[in-house]
């Protein structure tokens, strides 16, 4: 796809700095661009790299025109005009509504004729399937399933067990959603499974990514809220609620019946321990143990920084004799 | 299902509290509950909410009695009776003996009538599938693998390479049992991979979470226990040993030829490294790393809590310059 | 299979000590070793047990010779030539070119006649599947993915959105490559997705574990180089880089952007943040966090040994104190 400077400007509402009749293909890097492509500048440490980019066209703030050696964009939130370029360039691929003959849709599911179905897919009895959603190859969706509209489950997925999904949901492969929680009682004879009865409801626009595990609620429902990002082999508990707009970084584990505010950034391998709670805007950063509830909005730390192994053994042992 | 008060006294061996003939057709929490709903009370926590509960039944100790408004069965261990309820009133799904057509059971594969296999699974041809199996869609099961009586593997899960799988044994999505452990020798030209030539043996009622891994052994088989239960995305290393009935909760990393006792309990996140003893009845509290043998039953724990950014970076800085 | 003592004593350039003739069918640990078995000793932790095996033939140095019971085969690094007879009496499985029937490969998919494609696979139209190549159950490819000679990958995989894979790769099942990173930008209505446009590029003899994540890039690729080895459970984000014969293991993660050098060690549970600089020959120990640059090739540390949980609650008692 092409686009000329002016069609984005016009597109965007940005003003225009050199000839309208530009034409973009294609983004790239400040140092990688070439011309053709489009790139943005927003952090003052890429300063040199920007006076020596090759790109046809650079995204960024008026007060920062002065250092860009050709066309620009001008506005206010630069990565976000460039990020909304890019989806333009490079949209997400579309589908036609379609059944592959190598899917298996189950008597009784219900599959809008807009959606596509991919191969080696099987789709259960009790599933509702809303109007162009992508189901793509090798997943399972059964059990009381609803996918609602213009939502995207990439490959090898699998849903289960009363799991409601929203429009505009994205899932990435290996995501494992509504399978049972870890739930057991200590007995004379060992552990007792308590059977999960509850599901699992994930609201709009979130994305899931791969190998996550979205476990269903022990008795109610486990509930991703609306425009929730997860990222890759994180692990939500059941009965486990993220409120709206949170983003949790990868390899991050959230013990069951916690509850987690909205818009908080959660960082990866941060992990928090059952039953607690978690206000709205809340940082917390990499690898932190959260074991009691944070109720006043702010960042949150709680790992060391790394030191030469010779160096962290000598703090180690003083610590250790702080004791004495 | 509808049960009556009564009912449950005598399957369960509880004393009755009000009417015999009240009948009990959900569970539910002690707020959510409503009329037909069963519900339980063990921890004074919740004392205010059992007052107000709208439950027709709580399952509580006698000496708990006056501060339930409703009916009550009376009972030692009122949790472990409210879990038997659950699985009462929610069994777990049945099945019928039946390959799906869209199953590929190869010549030589041995799968009892009695048990079920889903669409686009695949039973090799040195499989043995024992009575009452349900294996869902999705699955790879191949490579001299046995799956022995009333065990559940629910979809999409990848069993390969002599692996034994006991009675009763539930394996949830994802999980992958049997693959190559990481072994590596060095070499003047990089990395040289050992061939993984032992097994992973599965004893009897263990129940295996999403995505968790499970590698076979490198010379000797991997061993899990009868009764142990493991949470979602666990790595258990080659060669390791995990005993009966220990609970292992969810992202935790087991290195390569550890042995861990019996009833242990170790929380979310926690590592332990390679060749480590841990003995029986040991807890270990979230995220910590275990370097060293354990040797003495007890709670053992290492993660620091959390603190305010600022707060932190100076309880840091001060760390640091203790080595001064 | 059965080889002669002197059969690889030449075919390794060992030395013999003993009876040429000795048949090794098998390999085995000093103290589980039986006649026909042949096992390696390399550590004098292990000095009774050598004294006491009954292996046919140990693997050893020349200066050890005087522990050993019965003939033995003499090299400079027994571990690594022990490592190679396995391989030479437990070779990877071969297969014959064929594609599955129960597979699907799409039209205008290139797969060569010498490879192997399991049932419920998917070949998409845009891939190039080389010669000699293992696919094995299960797995999904598609999306401009090309695999090259003698690769294998083993079920159940996920491989979409321009991958170039190179030889004797090896996959384990439930990895995922190529799917999307996690790119989101904050507006004021929330997260806008960063389509992420770049592809996954892995060298040549690299293994990859179970259920590991390896992004796509968002803008430039994510390499991962010829020789490295990637444990299960690993996350690995949008446009890192993994130096040749660096190794990982399980459980870590690396955050989007990251650069890790030449024959790095990397343990289990490790966190490296995004955009860091780690330079060759580096071991990390397990389990620390590494939030910035490290430019010095040696050993690093930064996570605390364990303590009994009364204990450990004082020391951190202490350490909370120090603020004051």
């Amino acid at each position: 796809m092409v686009f000329s400077l002016g069609d984005l400007a016009v597109k965007f509402g940005c003003d225009v700095v050199g000839n309208p009749e530009t034409e973009i293909s294609s983004v790239a890097t400040l140092s990688s661009a070439k011309e053709g492509s489009l790139t943005f500048y927003s952090n003052a440490l890429y300063k040199e790299k920007l006076k020596k980019t090759n790109a046809s066209v650079v995204v960024l703030k008026g007060s920062d025109i002065d250092l860009c050696p050709v066309d620009a964009l001008l506005c206010e939130d630069p990565y976000q005009i460039y990020t909304k370029i890019v989806a333009l360039l490079y949209p997400l691929p579309c589908y036609d509504g379609k059944v592959s003959e190598h899917a298996l849709i189950k008597n009784g599911a219900n599959v809008a004729e807009s959606s596509y179905i991919g191969e080696f897919t099987s789709i259960g009895r009790d599933v509702t399937i809303g109007e162009n959603v992508f189901i793509g190859p090798g997943c399972i969706i059964e059990g009381n399933v609803n996918v609602a509209a213009n939502s995207r489950i990439i490959a090898n997925v699998t849903i289960i067990n009363s799991v409601d999904i929203g429009e505009r949901v994205i899932i990435h492969p290996g995501a494992v959603i509504g399978a049972d929680g870890f739930g057991n009682v200590k007995t004379e004879n060992g552990w007792l499974k308590i059977n999960q009865i509850g599901g699992v409801k994930i609201g709009n626009d979130v994305e899931i990514g791969s190998n996550t595990t979205i476990d269903r609620g022990s008795l109610e429902d486990t509930v991703i809220h609306n425009g929730v990002r997860l990222d890759n082999l994180i692990q939500i508990g059941h009965n486990v609620s993220i409120g709206e707009h949170t983003a949790i970084a990868a390899s991050a584990a959230i013990a069951g019946s916690s509850k987690i505010g909205k818009r908080c950034m959660i960082a990866g391998q941060v992990g928090i321990v059952g039953h607690i709670n978690i206000c709205d805007d809340v940082r917390i950063n990499g690898a932190a143990v959260i074991t009691k509830d944070i109720k006043k909005p702010g960042v949150y730390s709680g790992s060391f920084p790394f030191e030469e192994d010779k160096v962290w053994k000598k703090l180690v042992a003083k610590f250790r004799r702080s004791n004495k």
